[in-house]
């Protein structure tokens, strides 16, 4: 696995179910999303952008995406969450199963960030990301070709406490 | 991460927090439940009865335990979930990353089952065990010493759907 086919496999629709666990007070919030992610030429400005903000070459990108999400919790029917993100790959030159991912907005906060990952040796993708206040890790797999796993842990940025984890399953929508 | 290791760091009282994923209808239940991990001496009369139903020499038996869980689901409160199972490990001779794991009752059907286990690189615990009708992939890792997470799939046992999808968050009880 490596990040051009990782991207690949993950081009399309979702069908996002997420549990995510509050671990100090053992509360369980539900949210049903929609997640679109959709291929960026590499020749888009926005790619260009992200890279000069962070400071990498456009020469070094493989693979950017952009993922728009929409999605209801269960503690507020009301309250639609959205939002979208660029994302940017940057392989490490020298090790293909590793590199940085620019993003347009983060996910503990919404601010840019540059996260790192890695693929162990299974073809799971991890994801490090380091904010202010506050430090998350993702990993995403494949059950099958339409299912992806993904499960994230937000830390205090002292790496010491896990805050909260939560597990999504994530079906492919057909056509 | 070897099994001795792993079961060491398992050994004590959980509180966990679990999430499953229906695929199909995109159901989600809540578990509530504390689990009770405790070592098992390899002297124990069960775990030679263990070893002789499945075939085993006793002396291939490494850090036998035994597992306790009595828990609550939010789909029917009345319902009091509890159980038991005596788990002997069985590591490869030529590979301590990976090897058996004897059941005295299986995860997803109430009979004895034989596992497959190994440890990822990263010393994530794999857990493969096949029934009659269905197929069970257990991951269990370590957040910090005293939080553990759980990704249980179970599918068909011709291996092309995945029915159901669960998320475990546990935390160490105090004390």
């Amino acid at each position: 696995m490596n990040i051009q086919t990782f991207v690949a496999q993950s081009i399309g629709s979702w069908r996002s179910q997420r549990s995510s666990h509050n671990l100090a007070f053992q509360h369980s919030e539900e949210v049903h999303s929609t997640i679109d992610i959709t291929a960026v030429p590499a020749t888009d400005s926005s790619v260009a952008e992200l890279c000069v903000t962070h400071g990498f070459e456009l020469d070094a990108v493989a693979s950017p995406f952009h993922m728009a999400w929409e999605g209801e919790s269960d503690w507020d029917d009301d309250q639609k969450m959205e939002g979208s993100c660029l994302l940017v790959p940057i392989p490490d030159p020298t090790d293909p199963l590793k590199g940085k991912l620019l993003r347009s907005t983060g996910y503990a906060e919404t601010v840019p960030a540059v996260g790192e990952y890695r693929f162990t040796e299974e073809g799971m993708f991890v994801l490090e990301t380091s904010y202010d206040r506050a430090a998350a890790e993702e990993r995403i797999w494949f059950g099958t070709p339409h299912l992806r796993f993904r499960v994230s842990q937000i830390r205090t940025s002292d790496g010491q406490g896990i805050l909260t984890a939560s597990f999504a399953s994530e079906i492919r929508s057909k056509g």
